[in-house]
């Protein structure tokens, strides 16, 4: 599939070079000339399109996905395919002609949240971290692209995430709201904005903060829009279906989509999501689809290197479903992959393993910590768990062995050493003993995780050469890889605000 | 000038796509057609040449800088002129419209050295880490980018380093060594080499591994070469000199250049280096000028933010040398900059600063680590320097200030916490003791450097909020910037042995 866009792309590519600097230069194009055959038949009908904004618009954004984690999961994939060595298999859209970069500071911070840089992309507007689409006086509202494209032009809009519906980065391309917090009201404005297909994890307070407004679901149906809530009937929907609401039936943390480590074999993933989204979506006026992956910042927050990895590479597979529509529809489509800011300070490099990496130790990851701790560690604390008990479920969990368990065959890069061995020792004493930060110490080791699970990975990362610096966002810029009609206007190093303006540009919409 | 090269390009880049796309597509070009005006009237002589390399190539690298150095240089400069203020105040190259990336993993790690990736950049070939030009059976040399140019098309060389003249980075431009380490068979090949101008540090070893070898320095005079030690003799320096080798009058560790933190007042920073490159390269066949700015990586090495900061800036001042002759030469001049590799996992973030920075708390550094450790170290080891003693040092270099003694005014975010004043004691006792890495932890908190003044800097980063992760390389891709000629073939995300094919293409050198 990579080898068809990309001889589509430099047809299309130069064509619309040809026309839109043609016309720049008052030329008149003499098609005569030009020599018969099949690319250039392509070429003339794409290059009255080069004229046309695109119809069919992919914004996918990785929250918390910056360089480290793409360049993480290339490796990581090439590491698992060549048993160990040194190979990148690139994930589809990091094959894309155009990758430039943007700068993510919001006004509060050079390490931004989701709420403010996701204002920036959808807006043109730099606010507070915290704030929807407002500006840092908390009165005027900002329009967004999607909201401008369905106005302005008809655009069908779709709004698919990982996370829950109403959480910051999809909110963003709907509501506005002084404080991201504003879950209900945000609710209301996603009813509100008429949007034609929603899909991700479940809205956060449906019914309030206290539990005592009437039911989104239940406005959202008032409203004319059908809320589907199980996957048999996601299968079903057809654009006959008007408007609709899709929650994923398994929920995991927090109410948003399983982690990609930890979903069922035939569990939609965000590439089905956005496979049915195209299905729903598409029409002669053109759409405009937002997808985040909203884990990859979950896990990363976490310090949880293999199911960030993981989860990125769902996000990969989803851009795949909209690039098999590119291929079908190439000059009328622009795909966009961006993140909305670093997510933890990944690197691939750790302190303790100087030049070297393992990164198919992570192999032997098979749960998130999030789903670690439900699963496991609520229990250790409910039936206080003897540490070797603990041991096991780790060695099963996350491949790492105590040095009184290694075997002749085991993996020497995934024996405890002495000192990583105490260190999980004082992590579980501290999650047995039910932790709440104390010191600046505390801090840096645990963060609000648990001891014992961000210990874990802490060590795993270490052990495979990777690492963390922080709990929180950091201020490393993100790339913005562009496929199709438009996409060399995304080149460069800039700021993340001017990805709305380069969208607003493409589409002439005010 | 930003501005300057900004309208320039605009119109050189529309006519190149001109040029090359109606020459792809066999129209004839109707000049007649084209309006007429000034601006039409550099596009035309700009047209002529698209079809022709570029004659002047510069190519910048900053060994060790990613996206991580050169966002934080950029935020620091912004926090620092709006006193604290969330800015960003972009490179020079930040500006430039091509911004693309390269992978950068070796034969050897994903996690590569500046041997291999040198080798990778300048021939387009993958080898381990260490090697400089030569596959991984040591046995078959490949030719540079630069001895292509020089033999195929009579460009004259020119190879400017902060570090040794025959250290890695440059070596890989026209040295073939299976080792990195042989530092004298590398000083022939410089010498070989017949490259016109050689600027930067002092050559390692000029008498051999055990100083028995004739002077690298006598043999380069007996073989033409005018070998200029002295600030005043270099500013003298014209193109009727010939070829010249200027070493660096201050020689600072391991004699390289100074850091610009160190550096005196009228003392020649890179840019000066590369303005009298310019002056003696100049002529008619075209030049090729290699650039590295090298001890940012020395700096990320030792974990020492704001040497690198000041390095990573003192490498865009270089590039502004180049860009004011490129808008002299719009036509004739590609420049490239780039990094070799990632080094020490320096991220905008810090756990113990969650989403806050303090980038001002910097400015308060006013030397490197280096220096610290040759004008302060080596004394309180000979002297037994009490630790208060010790601290009156740090707080006039650094800003950190003991709690006992904070004024009313002092900076709160330089105040040092019980927690940091702990580390900061174990590692002065550390240092006072004869350190030697003993265990896995104290490589970790040390690497290999002085504990004392690595913790500084750890402490001075940490309070900023900014975070090391490493001593050593890291896997994450490097931005590759390019303006003028040939621009537009750097665009996407790539494997850094691209760089080469690119120019190759470019050049059309075999």
């Amino acid at each position: 599939m990579k080898k068809h866009w990309k001889k589509v792309t430099s047809v299309v590519f130069a064509v619309l070079l040809v026309a839109s600097v043609i016309s720049a230069l008052f030329i008149s194009s003499n098609t005569q000339a030009i020599q018969a055959g099949n690319e250039i038949a392509v070429t003339e009908t794409v290059a009255k399109k080069a004229t046309e904004p695109p119809k069919y618009i992919f914004l996918f954004i990785g929250d918390g996905m910056s360089y480290p984690q793409i360049q993480t999961a290339s490796y990581y994939l090439g590491a698992k395919a060549s048993d160990g060595g040194v190979v990148s298999i690139p994930l589809s859209f990091m094959d894309f002609p155009v990758s430039g970069a943007a700068e993510t500071y919001d006004s509060t911070s050079f390490a931004p949240d989701s709420a403010s840089t996701a204002t920036s992309i959808a807006t043109g507007y730099k606010t507070y971290s915290g704030v929807i689409n407002m500006d840092t006086t908390f009165t005027k509202k900002f329009e967004a692209i999607s909201e401008k494209l369905k106005n302005q032009l008809g655009y069908k809009i779709g709004i698919i995430t990982s996370v829950n519906l109403n959480h910051a980065t999809p909110a963003a391309f709907y509501a506005h709201q002084p404080s991201r917090s504003n879950y209900y009201e945000i609710g209301l404005e996603l009813i509100e904005s008429d949007f034609d297909y929603f899909a991700g994890g479940a809205l956060i307070s449906p019914t309030g903060k206290k539990g005592d407004q009437k039911d989104l679901y239940k406005i959202a149906r008032d409203k004319g829009y059908k809320v589907v809530t199980e996957q048999k009937d996601a299968e079903k929907l057809s654009s006959n279906d008007g408007k609709v609401i899709v929650i994923a039936e398994t929920l995991a943390d927090a109410d948003s989509i399983s982690y990609e480590i930890d979903a069922r074999e035939n569990e939609w993933r965000l590439a089905d999501y956005v496979k049915k989204g195209i299905e729903m979506l598409y029409n002669d006026k053109g759409f405009f689809m937002m997808v985040e992956g909203g884990k990859i910042d979950w896990a990363c927050h976490a310090n949880d290197a293999a199911t960030t990895i993981h989860d990125t590479i769902a996000l990969g597979n989803a851009v795949e479903a909209a690039v098999a529509f590119y291929n079908e529809h190439p000059g009328d489509t622009l795909i966009l992959v961006t993140g909305d800011h670093e997510t933890g300070g990944l690197s691939i490099g750790f302190a303790g393993t100087n030049y070297d990496t393992f990164l198919t130790n992570l192999i032997n990851q098979k749960i998130s910590y999030a789903k670690f701790d439900s699963d496991y560690v609520a229990n250790y604390k409910k039936n206080s768990t003897e540490f070797p008990d603990v041991l096991k479920d780790i060695e099963s969990n996350f491949g790492l062995v105590p040095k009184y368990n290694a075997k002749p065959n085991t993996n020497p890069n995934l024996i405890l050493t002495d000192y990583e061995y105490k260190k999980l020792y004082e992590a579980y004493r501290k999650t047995m003993d039910g932790y709440r930060q104390l010191n600046e110490e505390e801090y840096i080791l645990y963060g609000t995780y648990e001891p014992l699970t961000v210990t874990i990975t802490h060590i795993l990362n270490n052990k495979s050469g990777i690492s963390f610096t922080s709990y929180a966002h950091t201020g490393l810029p993100v790339p913005v890889f562009a496929l199709g009609n438009g996409s060399e206007l995304f080149e460069g190093y800039y700021d993340n605000t001017d990805i709305y303006f380069k969208l607003a540009e493409l589409t002439s919409v005010k």
